[in-house]
């Protein structure tokens, strides 16, 4: 897999997503590597200023069609959504046919592999522009045994009382303003939209059980020369469905601090039917228990997301948690990270 | 994948293996489906008395080669052993072109794909006999969402200190022992040894990670109509590489009680470089917190594996960890389980 953090002239493809939850990976894109993206496409909101779709994002064109960025000169077209069951949705297809046929690499982090596509495949050779997937195994098999624990690095792992709560945002803005500190600070992408951003890691909700721990061992081993390595969690350790992969990355990256990110006011995990979330305490021994079989590390601060949550419940919970835990509780997005960059070298 | 405990006439192959730890798959058959066993194929220790080699065992010639044991009718070739990395020993190619040349069914635990090599397949496709590898994940995929926990079944769950401590054989000798008293006993096999005993199951460590748990949970929703079910437990919660499935396993299955199979003496991880045990405190405490996440569950007993330990090792341990936790400690092997059983209806 080429490293996709060299692109530097992205068009971001959401046709008919900007903005619904589903583009989750578009907003990330522009967040973290806005400077890359020259364009988003989406026909049903070609012409729209972006900044009142996704607040804060920087001014770029939103486009109908490939075609009609064609003096932006792009290099690649990444998929910027998402959706439940990862499958190409229908619609996408003519404006992946269009980039391949003008030659502009095509960057997918959907479990449908696109590669494989017989004519995407076949359009791809013709003009010589590669398609990406992100979501693929590594080749190699590891079998983790615990090395993580010995590197240099300090390693900070940030993890979740569910999915889709803001564990990859907040180890990449961890990440950014320890690098704007002066830190040598690395960030190990464990999904594909972390990949997106750092041009590499593994997705490791695809890779085979046994090797899930082992993959991301050799991602944190990779880091070691670094001061401070921010590891984005997975899943949840009280999530029925993924809480194997929370825990295989928990004991591949054997972290000296973890984060909790906790969404305010959620209740039940999204999945559907996968019943509410565990007591916040619970989680917190289950993570820390868990922890220490190999390496002991600490819930050192909280990152409350407070998406379409009420000011009023913001509040209580962060009273509630600060009261009852001892640790700073931060909204990433609207108070930054400092409170827990602090934290991560306190404890 | 056909059913394989319908196979009666089985041939075991071992093939210069026969009584050395990798052939644990044939020892497990020999004790669960010895009446199914016709013979073993293992020309190095053909004529030899099987009694001698492996303890216990059904008396059953040792042929050296699939063409002697044509007067025994075998109708199925099961490959006895289960190597470090799951591949192919080249010295047992010929004894399955042999099997497969005269119609019998080879079935296989291997991670190598026996029914994708080209010779197999196509000396089966002649003779008309079937290649069933049990090392595939199910072409279902589903994410777990904690529905195991509403069965009207007694869930049990054998939990191990490390991996290759005695879960399959614990959860079996409760499942045999539970039917002797009448009960409507159901065993849920998790790995491709188990299958071969039970007939069907998921080789758990074969599948993508994210659809472990639910892999198991369908396992159990099957079982949901029988009044106790033992599942086999997979790796160790404090093993680095397989701590991952084994809470995939855990929360797949929601049970209501675990039991802890401990090998005496045992002080480090199997695996090479995966380090220490951690304290048994430490992994009890681990396993009861992560499985209250979901579904209340605590370790009821301890089944102590005392194979190679000094006679005062096994003394001490049983009593160290009756002070300790004041449950019953018991070698399946030597004292049976009727303590165990006992335990798991007085939680």
């Amino acid at each position: 897999v080429p490293d996709v953090s060299t692109y530097a002239r992205i068009l971001l493809l959401t046709e008919g997503n900007l903005g619904v939850f589903t583009s989750k990976t578009a907003t990330v894109l522009l967040r973290f590597r806005g400077e890359d993206v020259v364009a988003v496409i989406d026909s049903a909101f070609a012409g729209q200023d972006l900044g009142k779709i996704i607040p804060n994002s920087p001014a770029r064109p939103i486009l109908a069609r490939v075609a009609a960025a064609a003096d932006l000169q792009p290099d690649a077209l990444f998929v910027g959504i998402h959706p439940a069951g990862g499958a190409l949705p229908p619609t996408f297809r003519q404006q992946i046919v269009a980039a391949l046929h003008a030659g502009i690499d095509v960057v997918s982090g959907l479990h449908t592999q696109l590669a494989q596509d017989d004519e995407f495949r076949t359009l791809a050779e013709r003009s010589g522009a590669r398609v990406v997937d992100l979501r693929r195994p590594p080749e190699e098999r590891r079998i983790a045994t615990g090395r993580a624990k010995s590197t240099g690095c300090r390693r900070v792992l940030t993890v979740g009382t569910d999915g889709n709560v803001g564990k990859m945002v907040t180890a990449l803005m961890l990440t950014r303003l320890a690098r704007e500190r002066g830190l040598d600070a690395r960030f190990v992408a464990t999904g594909q939209t972390g990949i997106m951003i750092a041009g590499k890691g593994v997705a490791v909700d695809a890779v085979i059980a046994d090797f899930a721990a082992g993959a991301v061992e050799q991602l944190v081993l990779e880091e070691g020369d670094g001061e401070l390595c921010f590891i984005e969690g997975q899943g949840s350790i009280g999530h029925p469905g993924f809480s194997g992969v929370t825990l295989a990355i928990l004991h591949g990256a054997c972290p000296d601090a973890m984060i909790l990110v906790h969404h305010a006011g959620r209740t039940h995990h999204r999945t559907a039917g996968a019943g509410p979330l565990p007591p916040l305490r619970a989680q917190w021994q289950a993570y820390e228990s868990a922890a220490a079989l190999l390496h002991p590390a600490r819930i050192v601060g909280v990152a409350l997301n407070s998406h379409g949550a009420a000011e009023s419940v913001v509040r209580a919970e962060v009273e509630r948690i600060e009261n009852e835990f001892s640790v700073p509780v931060v909204d990433p997005l609207r108070d930054g990270c400092d409170a827990l960059l602090s934290a991560v070298f306190e404890d």
